[in-house]
């Protein structure tokens, strides 16, 4: 019996020297993310299974994430509070939802005449706004992280041509937020119609014009066949979505699974906006080829205008929250300086070849 | 004795259930990582060392890489033969160093008149360039992984305002590769001269003209002293640098390895490009205030020489290698659709901003 002991001590010997090492290094997480997108939405909804996947896999299994839609979760502009409380571990979506939330979210996505997709990762990595990010969503118990772009997105379809601002008064237009409230002052009536009827909306001229995304989501909508004057954008040039990531749950993983998280997320920003410019070029030049599109560029005076009525807005957005104007003022004073280098880059270069 | 012996076997039964597991598991790999550059080249050796310590932080040290510069290996442009051999397991170089090995590899890393880092990235992810890096450098026992983008690149540094092709004939100028043969086609008399002896060069007339990189970088060789003309860029329109790894080794290694490799190369790709979007637009910005630098576009009868010369010479190219050809016909193809696009969102976009 002694013997027996004695084996019995070896065996709880061993599980003690073994356990606690394959637990650190074994340990799963089962988690959850909550997106916006509803299943199958093209790009977007492969941004966040892109996301998901990368993590399987650079964790060896030891970090699961099910990717659920509204189709499951039942509220596509939840995700902040999903998050926040822990309902969900993790969520995709876009910050400037949550406007109402926090007023200091809403630029973190994008901004009427603002930052073009590589300006905004240079501001991102190295000019602050990352740190800007966290700070601002730590309030809400999320860690933030950019997480796919949707590139320059257009300024949307209309029946008839701009020929000045004098045409855009009492236009009824579909164009949510803060671009929204910039066409509002400017004249424009925005209103907001649920994806599934904006088709027939625009045919039976409930709205006169409707901005969505690009091409590649443009086309499936079929809003070329009634309003064929597409305008260049001014309002969203480059989209970028977040993943929302519990702040508690977050800071409770070990380094490298906080490390692969912040990776791949920046994997599926660089991803998603190669795969944004990829289809939507595709698309638009087959839109071109099949349907009579007139490409237009908003005339001088309504730029203006949306310019203005722009800067107005910002500066009644940042008297209200000290911290948005913190977002706003790290952004303009970026863009002083990156607006002269992508002139004498990225513009002249576009020209010139 | 019989108790003995049992406790032995156990023990061995626990040995040979436990070994296997915690060998892959702490299976560690010291590796080493052979860069083109100089020791601290601002943002290059950035992106090799953030590449290094990203795999460190999410391999849990299972993968320690140790990064050396020519200092130490002596060869900055011997990447390609350290990686193929298994001399270095991996290396952080531009393809476009090794056309005398491949011309296949010449344009992957950027062509005249060709895509931008966006264009270029669409390319690579979904357009399937990717795919054919992959097939390329597979025939040299090489993995290699898009790793880090300088962003545009500006067309040189002049001493004399060029007003028509006529002034370019004879004028020596410091730029190498395949953009050398370009000019070279045109009149110019492309040398090649070592980084640390530019400035002099210049400086005494043995060349009229000297291409580097952008401001970031051209400002500390103190080009602008000398040579007040600063062009914009045709040549380079943004040069991506590749993540090789010896494709025996990689192949060896644990799927979660593996992709830690790839995500941690696209993180090092959209990480450079921003830091170098960020760097050359803080330093335009001084050099604009500090010195009296005069920005100009070559005319139009330069540029569209210069299109010329680059046409036949990729005639050439193609002409000698079908796997070149493959390359520049898929580069060519997508960038017939995804100029359209650029066009009326990148380009557009800065010119209403």
């Amino acid at each position: 019996m002694i013997f027996l002991a004695r084996i019995r001590t070896l065996f709880y010997v061993f599980l003690i020297f073994s356990l606690p090492l394959s637990a650190n290094a074994d340990a799963t997480y089962q988690w959850r993310l909550a997106m916006s997108w509803p299943e199958g939405t093209p790009i977007l909804h492969n941004a966040a299974k892109r996301f998901a996947d990368n993590v399987e896999k650079m964790s060896a299994g030891r970090m699961h994430i099910t990717v659920d839609a509204p189709g499951r979760h039942k509220s596509a502009l939840g995700i902040f509070d999903f998050v926040r409380i822990g309902a969900y571990e993790m969520g995709h979506t876009a910050s400037y939802y949550y406007k109402g939330k926090d007023p200091a979210t809403t630029f973190f996505t994008t901004m009427p005449f603002g930052m073009t997709p590589t300006e905004l990762n240079a501001w991102y990595y190295y000019g602050g706004g990352l740190e800007l990010l966290h700070k601002i969503y730590a309030r809400h118990n999320i860690v933030a992280f950019p997480a796919g772009n949707t590139h320059i997105q257009m300024g949307g379809w209309f029946r008839n041509e701009i020929h000045s601002l004098a045409d855009l008064q009492g236009l009824k237009m579909r164009i949510p937020g803060h671009a929204g409230e910039v066409v509002k002052k400017v004249g424009m009536k925005p209103v907001n119609i649920p994806p599934g009827e904006l088709y027939t909306a625009l045919e039976r001229r409930t709205i006169d014009a409707v901005e969505w995304l690009g091409p590649a989501n443009d086309e499936k909508m079929g809003f070329q066949q009634i309003a064929p004057y597409y305008y260049t954008g001014w309002h969203e040039p480059g989209a970028e979505l977040h993943l929302f990531v519990n702040k508690t749950k977050y800071d409770a993983l070990p380094e490298d699974l906080r490390t692969i998280i912040a990776v791949a997320a920046k994997d599926a920003s660089l991803d998603m906006l190669s795969e944004s410019f990829y289809y939507n070029a595709l698309v638009w030049e087959k839109m071109q080829k099949e349907h009579g599109v007139h490409i237009r560029t908003f005339p001088t005076d309504v730029l203006q205008a949306f310019k203005q009525a722009n800067a107005e807005l910002l500066q009644e957005v940042a008297a209200k929250s000290p911290l948005a104007r913190e977002v706003i003022e790290s952004q303009r004073s970026f863009l002083k300086t990156a607006r002269e280098w992508s002139k004498i880059t990225d513009q002249n270069y576009l020209e010139l070849r």
